[in-house]
């Protein structure tokens, strides 16, 4: 059987700001052992059957971000595909122009396992025999979804009623009864008593064709436009996959639905295999601090922290030392620019503060202070009149465009790794301790020829040192006026 | 009469940490305000009276930041000098040593107004009234001591009780009936109804000669080393005052005793004056954050934040932006590698981080990020592998030494100001916007020749950058080896 797993890279993640943010959404935090939530969904992904193929729907500001996280984990999957969104549409039309590629390119046939990129599952073995079963209800033409059996009366999850009696030719697939939509506590109390409810894990199995008819069915402001974006997008082919960025226009077009509302609720072709994972949504910054093991103190610390004192305190720290005296019952994330201390139980409501950075239109909700490119990072170290300080980390084999800027120069310092510099009319090569100065107005273009990363230190001086001030002539990663 | 104020600077200030520490000590911490707790005392000092001279007794270590304190703050003061300690040898020793400079520059009737340089007073009026009735007091040969009516039975303060019949000739100056230390709580609820006892503020006024026959008589192992050491001090004489460095060797044999115990509780030529001053001795957090009015929900912020549901609450933060939700009672203090998170009623047990970022010989406990140096400041940015970066801010007419590195190569970038560079045998001058390097081997002095502060971006590159690759070869703050 032909399984393509489809990861929907979304989720933004206000309630693990400031960690989470606009321009690196939840799927790219990273846990205590250093795996992000994208890749152990790429794994969980690849060790379901035998993968060869892999399909990923992002947003097109983050695909050379999402692509960096894929491309270091190590599987077996030759090939990964990257559908691009030009705006957020929804999990609808996400799974819509999915359905549409993996028709196009295996057949209308091929089974689809849809998986959200920010989800944790612990029992991969459960897992894989869930998909089994839900890939067999697939081929059959069914809807499969996920129905995780519920641990506690959770308030915050959809929950699924399925029927007790088993589909045929299908072991533990079950025709879905009814979607409950998020419930109160005395009715989810109720619920998990009743044994027939399991929650919406937002995971799904059908084959292109099924899923393609059904939305074509139930939510036409979807499927067309849906339809005419994949017709209409831009395909970069590459031996390892290709990239295939969704027309614009058409797309935007497309109706702002969840796949729950567009199709799940309407249709009568849905079943549910209902299952134990491990299975977590990670939530809240609860949710990440309950997967590190507590001291004797109920205290979970990653960073240089000391405690005095302290119960039951969850802190997350990159850099910075924390000291804590006399505190319990609190959550601690720092980051390089913003600071987060939340009680435990009002982990939820730290999606109020990212709403007010949003409101303010502060730097805090979109950015973190290391911004990511296709060719790599820089981090703005200092910032001062008249001057900005740059760490610059440019990938091996990677090159910014071809730029000039009118109000700063630059002052460019190798510390790392080698670097191929246009600077002008002029090609220079630097080695670390090496640097060059590239004036207001002069063409210029960074370039990684190695094969380690390229760490510049770059000083910006002049009168406005604002992002915009660039013009670029050239740039591989089609950033540039065509 | 002639009152000479003496500003002790000492107070490590562990309970304002991270704010406060071993480099950057209690007195230079700024309030809301901008100005330093010094820097209110030098004000309160001037003001007592006609004052064209003050003395101000410190370490010699941080002698260069003590005096930009105070050569910024306005006032009639024409003269001041400073007393540099090569090590703390506590109050007694550094009174002894205030005496002994007094006495010589003004002879031994001259008066004395002992100050610690990390309190607040309030009542300004209030202050001068009590300083020249105990003026008085000392012109007749007394110690004088100022005492605090209490406000609230204080288990952190020393109690005076003293007599009620005040002393012949000086109004409201009474002899001191014995000193009571810091009390058990039902104590101090009796000594506080009982009327006839005052905090101990740590304030004294005497002449030079007084004290010093009373610390020759009661405490010879302090009086004989400490008049030996400015016997044999080392003096830098300017216009505007005299520095005053004492002989290591002599000093640091002063026995490590308080000027309570030395003296005050073994004289009985001992006086108070009890006062209403709005004193404060700034002893936590919680002192500092009761000098901000609250909001309505109890909470005082001084920094970029957002809080949500959260109920009085302190919160210092000079860069990084902090959310807060669903806390209530917490003291939260940012710095740039150090934060601090408190119960509100445990302020005092901050000295427990300290201290254990004593025993483990942590830099947060001994040095800020930005470092200061006689002239001027430097702040490390950033550290990688074989590089460091530093803002090097140079005040207008210093200098650094002539020096040399073996193992570093820097690259000077200057952002703002102007710089005099000797580079090996070369003397360049550069404006914003252009650089140099120093390789290393070569020999190099940094100058700021204008009138405002040169910002210059320092690259090192090297395979050691500790700060003690330094080679000193002249150097105008006799860092230098002779």
């Amino acid at each position: 059987m032909n399984i393509i797993p489809v990861i929907i890279c979304g989720g933004a993640g206000t309630r693990l700001w400031p960690v989470s943010r606009e321009t690196f959404p939840k799927p790219l935090l990273k846990l205590a052992d250093g795996q992000s939530l994208l890749q152990k969904t790429f794994v969980r992904a690849a060790d379901v059957a035998t993968i060869k193929e892999l399909l990923i729907v992002t947003n097109r500001d983050t695909y050379f971000l999402t692509k960096d996280e894929c491309v270091c984990v190590e599987s077996d999957v030759a090939r990964v595909d990257y559908v691009l969104e030009p705006v957020a549409r929804n999990t609808a039309a996400a799974i819509g122009v999915a359905a549409a590629v993996v028709r196009e390119r295996h057949g209308p046939d091929a089974v689809m396992l849809v998986m959200p990129a920010d989800q944790l599952i612990d029992n991969q073995a459960a897992f894989r025999e869930a998909v089994l079963q839900a890939a067999q209800g697939a081929q059959e033409g069914r809807i499969v979804t996920f129905g995780i059996r519920p641990t506690a009366p959770e308030t915050g999850y959809g929950y699924i009623e399925f029927d007790s009696k088993t589909l045929p030719q299908t072991p533990n697939v079950h025709q879905v009864v009814r979607f409950v939509e998020k419930p109160e506590l005395s009715v989810a109390q109720e619920l998990v008593a009743g044994g027939h409810h399991v929650w919406n894990a937002g995971m799904f199995c059908f084959t292109a064709e099924t899923i393609l008819t059904e939305l074509e069915m139930h939510a036409p402001s979807v499927a067309e436009p849906v339809l005419a974006a994949v017709l209409e997008a831009k395909r970069s082919v590459s031996d390892d996959g290709t990239t295939i960025e969704l027309d614009a226009a058409q797309f935007q077009k497309a109706e702002n639905i969840s796949i729950d509302y567009a199709v799940m609720e309407r249709s009568d072709n849905v079943a549910v295999v209902p299952c134990e994972l491990g299975w977590s949504d990670i939530g809240s910054w609860l949710a990440i601090s309950e997967l590190t093991a507590p001291d004797e103190r109920g205290n979970r610390v990653h960073g240089e922290a000391e405690l005095y004192d302290v119960d039951n305190c969850f802190v997350r720290s990159d850099e910075r030392f924390i000291g804590m005296v006399g505190v319990s019952d609190v959550i601690v994330v720092d980051t390089a620019d913003a600071l987060l201390i939340a009680a435990r139980d009002r982990a939820q409501d730290v999606k109020q503060i990212v709403a007010k950075l949003k409101r303010d239109n502060h730097d805090a909700y979109r950015l973190h202070r290391t911004v990511h490119r296709p060719w790599g990072t820089y981090t703005v170290l200092e910032e001062g009149e008249r001057f900005k300080m740059k760490r610059i980390v440019v990938k091996p084999g990677a090159s910014l465009s071809l730029q000039m800027h009118h109000h700063r120069s630059e002052h460019w310092i190798v510390v790392r790794g080698c670097a191929d510099i246009v600077n002008g009319d002029q090609l220079i090569s630097l080695q670390p301790n090496e640097s060059t100065y590239i004036p207001a107005g002069h063409k210029h273009r960074l370039i990684n020829p190695g094969v380690v990363d390229l760490v510049l230190i770059e000083v910006q001086c002049g009168e406005y040192l604002g992002e915009d001030d660039i013009v670029r002539f050239e740039d591989v990663y089609g950033r540039a006026p065509a």
